[in-house]
């Protein structure tokens, strides 16, 4: 079972609450794992009643089991973010929960990141959160994105690190929650064979793919002064590199496995030996399968430059990986919805089959994180008896098969650990500064996007950086 | 389509040729790949009419389509194998057939092994078959075995050999006739990852395994001459290890991959340092599960020290596999009817998670042969979310799934070989040679066979050559 505890969630009337995070804490208190006497105070700026907003919460619960127990914990509090008052009031509200209770405090800070700083101020203000408290723990937890760009995300934790040292603070990228994402690392240093073959001389290319169908939706306003190298490559597609790259830690614990991933970053490069203007291509979606222009989208300038597709292509400058380039691809209103890391094989051989005017296919290594989870290898075989013709064939593990349903959702193990002050999943300061160093050079070196349909697989010059072996991508086309 | 020719099949009416070697004839004419004038003599010792032996082929197949276009080309043989005038007859009945067909003459010696000189002897005189005939060729197929032991073995090859060049001969071993033992080769040398892998330093050993449910059946009193050693392991285990073991052949010419075959045989050492006893272990099964006692069966003596069971621990000598042991296991009476070969990789890691007292399963590839087709790869994931508990999963592919039906017959694929003279397939006399040596070797080794019930596993000295890994082979055996 967590540690009694006070969870105090800003942002308590938003998308993420609402769709995310109670869920998670629903899930938490269903399994038995959430403290008995744990309480939850939502945190809103909007005049209601505890009970308006559990009604709004329930209403996007699929399984209600336990809700009555679980609404008990609840007590909502208004709060405008920069009202000192509300704070002093917020202050008195946890005085009268019991002692065991209220000095352990998650504040959980689901809000718009311009709200950062007055609320950081204020539980100093207040000495609601402390740096030591006497007895217990404070911990401080940020929804991506950390700052919107190294500047700013500089000044944003310069203000939290007033209040808050670096092992309180819990910068949430819920990718890295998603357990095929943590499973990265087991195949890696539980797997000798596959430890062994985890380098330049024997990968040609690494791609780690985020394809999504949706478009914008409703962050059009956000979005468009973010774009997709901002909003998906500086986070979510760093730490899958960080992952398939980093060298082995010394251990398990959570500042060994930091400094590993902090160490890849440290290492990028966006050359090889030079900047080719083909080795980043920016896109974006034009109207297609009943979606408008991402112009036209609510919030999104007329004539805007941002882009929803990014394709680049980078190095990671250590002696494990010389020589092999990473492609990072992310992409909005694509055809497909899915996350894949693969690692593609160099094919020096195939010198039997070759030799008669036969080519072998690669070998390639497929970690699909979503929207199911598994293991692929593809290999090849003779497509008749005979044994003169190698045609590729797909070894499978099928995580979901196998798994269920039981997959947790990210937020339930992040929230967790969260709880038990596992920092291991969180985004140590330094790999943020490092990642904003990266886009920012990236943003610096960006091209006007590429128009590309809504419902396709992105514009072929994007494709291109993914295109090693021609034959075999038109079947990973198809 | 294959060349026109005469099929002279001796030892017409046993269980060889209706089992098998008549329905692969069929398969090959409904396929259309049995040239239409091609002619079948299928030659007995019993007074028959051709059609009454068509009766009783034709009641062994399931799928009879064309069956009176098939049943045109065959003419029945009465012959004694020592009759010297049904030799001249068989002549004057080849003479009579068109140009073009008589020419190209495969002769079929699907008769016990006492009969061989016979008839070659007689082929010999009549000038029936030639070394070097005029136009045409003829070839003459042996079933296994080659011999009984070296001596016998190689006083038969002189025999045949007086008449006939290596070339005109094709000793057949089915097993290498099976289509996924075919794709060990093409696994090998068509996959950088596999040939990277497969050697010594990557590899703790390798299992070859032929486990049958079945008794010795009607064969006791050849078998109780045998046994698991001369049946089994001299010829479709050392096979499998051949192709398992095998340096890359300089091309997918017939000559360069027996070469490469028969190399390995030349290596293949009995003991790493010195012979242990525990390096072979033999079985003989008592009654269980409705079957008798080996020593009850009929033809068997009631005092009989043959092994219907071998597992035998041996090293391939050279640079690739010093240090490798491979293990070969075969028995009959087991528990399951399964053929496969089993790669065991090294575990020299899994640093990470044996840290927290975690064991680390084994990484595994199992080549399964029969009675299903395929791969799997046993590998480690965490067994939940949190990643510091590896536990092993399995990645499929399923030959049969994907091929269906479709996979041919070995015989289909032999038969179409010997017509087309490709000797990819069939075994070289330096090969029989060195299984001969390597197999009179064990036997002179051989100890009393331990006893086990019929639907076991076979005795746990055996297994335990197979027990690398304890726990694993638990889950394995279970």
């Amino acid at each position: 079972m967590l540690p009694p505890s006070v969870f105090i969630l800003f942002g308590a009337t938003g998308d993420l609450a609402r769709k995310k995070l109670i869920p998670a804490m629903l899930e938490l208190h269903q399994g038995g794992k959430l403290n008995k006497v744990s309480k939850i105070i939502v945190i809103g700026r909007r005049k209601l009643k505890t009970s308006e907003l559990l009604a709004q919460y329930k209403s996007q619960i699929t399984d209600a089991k336990d809700w009555p127990a679980f609404a008990k914990r609840f007590q909502y509090h208004f709060l405008e973010f920069d009202d000192k008052l509300a704070y002093d009031s917020l202050k008195k509200r946890l005085s009268k929960l019991p002692k065991g209770v209220q000095d352990n405090l998650v504040f959980y800070l689901a809000t718009p990141q311009s709200a950062f700083d007055y609320i950081v101020d204020h539980l100093s203000r207040t000495g609601i959160a402390k740096r030591n408290p006497k007895s217990g723990w404070h911990r401080v937890v940020f929804e991506k994105p950390f700052g919107s760009d190294l500047k700013t995300a500089k000044k944003l934790n310069k203000c939290v690190t007033k209040l808050f040292s670096e092992n309180q603070i819990y910068r949430i990228d819920h990718y890295v929650g998603k357990s095929f994402v943590q499973e990265i690392s087991v195949l890696r240093w539980a797997n000798p064979v596959f430890e062994h073959l985890w380098n330049a001389k024997h990968i040609e290319q690494i791609d780690i793919v985020v394809s999504e169908t949706v478009g914008v939706e409703k962050r059009g306003g956000y979005y468009d002064h973010a774009g997709a190298l901002k909003d998906m490559v500086q986070n979510h597609l760093l730490q899958l590199l960080s992952l398939t790259a980093m060298e082995e830690p010394k251990s398990l614990d959570p500042e060994h496995v930091r400094d590993a991933k902090s160490a890849v970053l440290k290492n990028v490069r966006l050359e090889d030996r030079h900047w080719l203007k083909e080795d980043m291509v920016l896109g974006q979606y034009s109207a297609g399968k009943g979606m408008q222009d991402y112009k036209s989208e609510k919030g999104v300038a007329k004539n805007s430059r941002t882009e929803t597709l990014a394709a680049v292509r980078l190095w990671v400058d250590n002696k494990r990986w010389k020589g092999t380039p990473f492609v990072l691809f992310t992409g909005k209103a694509l055809k497909e919805k899915y996350a894949e890391v693969i690692l593609h094989f160099r094919t020096p051989s195939c010198h039997l089959f070759t030799m008669k005017n036969k080519v072998c296919g690669e070998n390639k290594l497929a970690i699909r994180i979503q929207p199911d989870e598994g293991v692929k290898f593809l290999f090849n075989l003779a497509n008749k008896y005979g044994g003169d013709i190698a045609e590729a064939k797909t070894m499978n593990y099928c995580h979901n098969c196998e798994q269920g349903m039981n997959t947790p959702e990210a937020y339930v193990k992040l929230l967790s650990d969260v709880f038990t002050g596992d920092q291991t999943l969180f985004t140590r300061w330094d790999f943020v500064e490092q990642a904003w160093k990266i886009t920012d050079n990236l943003v610096e070196k960006a091209q006007r996007p590429i128009l590309y349909k809504v419902g396709t697989r992105g514009p072929f010059q994007a494709l291109r950086l993914l295109q090693l072996h021609p034959p075999i991508l038109k079947k990973k086309m198809k």
